[in-house]
């Protein structure tokens, strides 16, 4: 029975990993659309959103009849409890994904960027994929050393966006103010992907150790 | 021991209703620091928002003991996981009025706001107040029908916002793009705001009603 029951636990962190790399694949490709006014890529994004909302659904339930049908007491319930927080981080960096795909969609056939930005965001882009594959290493390891990698990444994600901000503020933004509106947006959008996958990490580190990551030096997630 | 439970069970009710309270005036306080370029009032806003991280932490704690040391089953686990998903959505409300007033401090003595949308973000942190109350209510209450009234306040909200992009993105728009980007960053914030609260009448409705309230006419927030 006990066997059975970790076998599912260890399930519902298989299914939370999954979802994190879903997320990332989700961003990147987001991303290409945006960059190549790609519609077709822009379009696939929005539909495979549903597929991460189900597995969403999916992994709460596990999280629920685990805690109905086996009372776990301790590390096992903090494990459980853990796990029904993230799926909310991870259900919104697919949601956040889905944001940008609706912009790139929203603009095609234009553009939505400036060429001038278009390095920002693929290197944000490229970020994102890492921090979806390291929020899943985390979660699969358990590792803390991981962990300060997500905080690494998150650290390049928003040197990335105090440098787009500054292009943005610059007095030689000659894009006119849509653009720098969607611009501010996506921008956003790509900071929270970040924080979200730093929460999943201090949450699974917080649960190894006790100690809120924070306090280790991986920083709070805000 | 029962009723010791249930009591526990209201009195983390209580909490989170509380919470929406405090999120929401923290909302109108940040709102009045932005339109009148109050550093005191945003500086009190910053200083409160520890009170509710604090009491998030608390809330957390009090689910997790109780799933601990209850080990409780169907309608009583289906509220206690509700409790700690609501957690962070009130939580992050609290976050959201929280960057508020860091942009109203940012700019000070200036104001962050050009005069000519000064109108919405007063109708907008006045709809924040409203939607942070109706959240306490739907969370005491469980009443589907005060939940309805969130979704009135969130399309409030949603109006708001849409107008306010419209001006934005009018050709006559003339305070610049420094100006725009606050605007945009601040109108999220705001619009995130009514989302949670949006999620949380979701949570409530679903867990007395096994149906989820976007099924009832209420939408689902994005």
């Amino acid at each position: 029975m006990r066997t059975a029951y970790h076998e599912q636990l260890e399930s519902l962190t298989t299914q939370l990993g999954d979802m994190c790399g879903l997320a990332g694949t989700a961003m990147e490709r987001a991303t290409q659309a945006l960059l190549q006014a790609d519609l077709a890529l822009a379009e696939q994004v929005i539909t495979d959103h549903e597929q991460i909302s189900a597995m969403s659904v999916r992994a709460e339930e596990t999280a629920f009849v685990l805690l109905a049908l086996q009372a776990p007491v301790a590390g096992d319930l903090r494990a459980i409890v853990s796990s029904i927080q993230i799926v909310a981080d991870v259900d919104r960096m697919g949601a956040l994904a889905l944001h940008v795909a609706k912009i790139a969609r929203r603009r095609h056939p234009q553009h939505a960027l400036p060429e001038e930005v278009n390095g920002y965001f693929a290197e944000m882009g490229r970020v994102a994929v890492e921090l979806g594959q390291s929020a899943r290493e985390v979660l699969l390891t358990r590792d803390p050393e991981k962990a300060a990698r997500i905080r690494d990444e998150d650290d390049a994600m928003d040197d990335l966006h105090r440098h787009l901000f500054s292009v943005l503020m610059d007095r030689e933004w000659r894009h006119g103010v849509a653009a720098a509106v969607d611009v501010t947006l996506l921008g956003r959008f790509y900071e929270r992907f970040a924080d979200h996958a730093v929460e999943i990490a201090r949450r699974v580190i917080f649960q190894v150790t006790g100690h809120a990551p924070e306090e280790e030096g991986l920083p709070l997630s805000r």
